[in-house]
């Protein structure tokens, strides 16, 4: 089955990324933008049929592959 | 208001990054991983208060910079 996560810096973390898009996006017709934040996506199919259990093993994924702990959360969904 | 966004490629667009993720996991103690795919994600801070126009204003910043409409497609969440 598929397990979607998402990749997130920590709060407090600088996203130099995530701030040249939302200037680019303030120099287009958005000027409503206040802020940007970018993160990473992973669709992962994993070869297991019980949901919980897939789960938990992605989770392992995190954090031994996916997230950098130290200043990234993930957030499985 | 905050507006999340996912950005993934299409269906049949070779994903090479998902590929070496995928194979990392096979060479760890992850063999049951099938496939990986990876996208982008954005938490756009919009200075919005209704939650339908500022969703209307996110898609039409996917459509001209977030994603590539080619090989991409955007869900906004």
């Amino acid at each position: 089955m598929k397990i979607k996560v998402i990749v997130t810096l920590k709060k407090g973390v600088l996203d130099p990324q995530g701030k040249a898009i939302q200037q680019t996006l303030n120099g287009m017709t958005f000027s409503d933008v206040k802020q940007v934040r970018q993160g990473k996506y992973f669709d992962i199919d994993v070869n297991m049929e019980d949901e919980k259990k897939a789960k938990a093993r992605v989770e392992e994924m995190c954090k031994k592959l996916l997230a950098n702990l130290v200043i990234e959360d993930y957030k499985i969904l």
